[in-house]
C-alpha cells in the first residue's frame, strides 16, 4: 500500500473547496488514500510578504471571476461569501481535534464546513459557526468548546502551519504525492496523470 | 468572423511559451484568429509590487520544478536557460516592428525567439541575439538595428504595456476571448471549453 496523498487547503480558498470535491474521488480511482490537511494561508502571506488574492491590484478582480468560471468549469456550484477571506484557525483546529479521535468524522467536519461557507454563506470564522457545524454532525459541543480554548490545539495548529511550510507547502490546495508538490486545482490533470503513470 | 484572440506574453515566461506552442492550433480548431501581444512583466511586478517567480521564496523552487513538469505533461521540452529570467525589451520591440510591416513574420520571429531561449538556451536578452533571430528570418538587420536603437519602437512598447495593464492584464500567458480573460497555460482546457461553447 502506498502512502497517502497529502492535501492541504485553507478552509477559506476557493481553489481548496473545489479540490476537496475532487480529490477523494481521484485518489480512490487509483486506490489511494488522502490525508486532508488543513493549515492556514495566513502564515504563508507572513512568510512571502503577500496577501490575500482578493486584495491585489490586478490580481482581485481577476480572481473573483475566476473563482466562480473554475467552479462551473468544474461541475460545482460555489458563491463568494460576503464576508471573504476569513480567518480560519477555529475551524482548522477543531479538524485537528477531530482528527484525533475519528478521521472520517474529521473530514465530514471539512467538507460540511466548506459547503457552508461556499455553498451557504455562512460566516465560518465564527466559533459558533465551528460549533455548530461539528454539534450537527453529533459532536460534543461542549468538549470542543473547551479544547477550541485550550492552549494544546493552538499550538498543535501552529505546528501544523510550521511544517506545512518547512516541507515546501505555501497554497491551497496544495497537494503532494510521494513527495511531488501540486499547486492548485488546475493542477488536477497532472495529478490524475501522475497517479496513473506513477509520474511523468 | 470573430474578433480575434488576444494573446499576452513575455519572452522570459515559460508558461508563456508553452501557450505560444498551443494557442494557434487550438484557436483554429474554431476558427479563430490570434493577436500575439508580447509585452513586459516587469511593467506588471512594479505595480503590483511583486517579483519573477523564480526569486519568491517557496514559490521559487516549485515554480522551477513545475515548469518542467508542465512542459513534460504538454509534450513540449524546456531548458529553463542559465539566464533566467531575463529582460526582453528588444525582443518585444522587435516583434511589433516586424507586426506593422509583416505580422507572420512577426509571429515566425516570436516562435523562433521563445524556442531559442528556452529551446537552445540563448541569451535573448542581448541585442545581438536579437538580430540575430531576425536576420535567420530575412529581415534586414541593420534597418532593425536602427529601429531599436529609436525612441518611436521604445514609445510603442511602453505604450502597449500601459495599455494591457489598463486591460486587467497581469501575467504571461493572458489570453482574452471576446472579454473573458484567462489566466496561465493551466487555463487551456477551459479556453477550448469557452471557445467551443462560446461561454460557459
Amino acid at each position: 500500500m502506498s502512502a497517502p496523498i497529502d492535501f492541504y487547503f485553507d478552509f477559506s480558498s476557493p481553489y481548496g473547496y473545489f479540490m476537496s470535491e475532487k480529490i477523494d474521488e481521484v485518489a480512490a480511482r487509483y486506490r489511494r488514500e488522502v490525508r486532508w490537511r488543513p493549515y492556514l494561508l495566513g502564515a504563508v502571506y507572513k512568510k512571502l510578504g503577500s496577501q490575500p488574492l482578493p486584495n491585489l491590484p490586478l490580481k482581485g478582480p481577476y480572481s473573483v471571476r475566476d473563482f466562480e468560471r473554475s467552479a462551473r468549469f468544474l461541475g460545482l456550484s460555489c458563491r463568494i461569501p460576503e464576508a471573504f477571506p476569513v480567518a480560519t484557525q477555529h475551524a482548522a483546529r477543531a479538524f485537528y481535534w477531530l482528527a484525533d479521535r475519528d478521521p472520517a468524522l474529521a473530514r465530514r467536519f471539512a467538507l460540511a464546513t466548506l459547503r457552508a461557507y461556499f455553498g451557504d454563506g455562512r460566516d465560518i470564522s465564527q466559533l459558533d459557526a465551528v460549533l455548530d457545524l461539528a454539534a450537527g454532525l453529533g459532536v460534543d459541543r461542549a468538549a470542543l468548546a473547551a479544547a477550541l480554548d485550550g492552549d494544546e490545539l493552538k499550538a498543535r495548529l501552529r505546528a501544523e502551519c510550521e511544517a506545512a511550510i518547512e516541507r515546501g507547502v505555501f497554497g491551497s490546495p496544495f497537494v503532494i504525492i510521494d513527495g511531488e508538490p501540486f499547486w492548485g486545482v488546475d493542477r488536477l490533470p497532472q495529478i490524475e496523470r501522475w497517479l496513473e503513470m506513477g509520474g511523468f
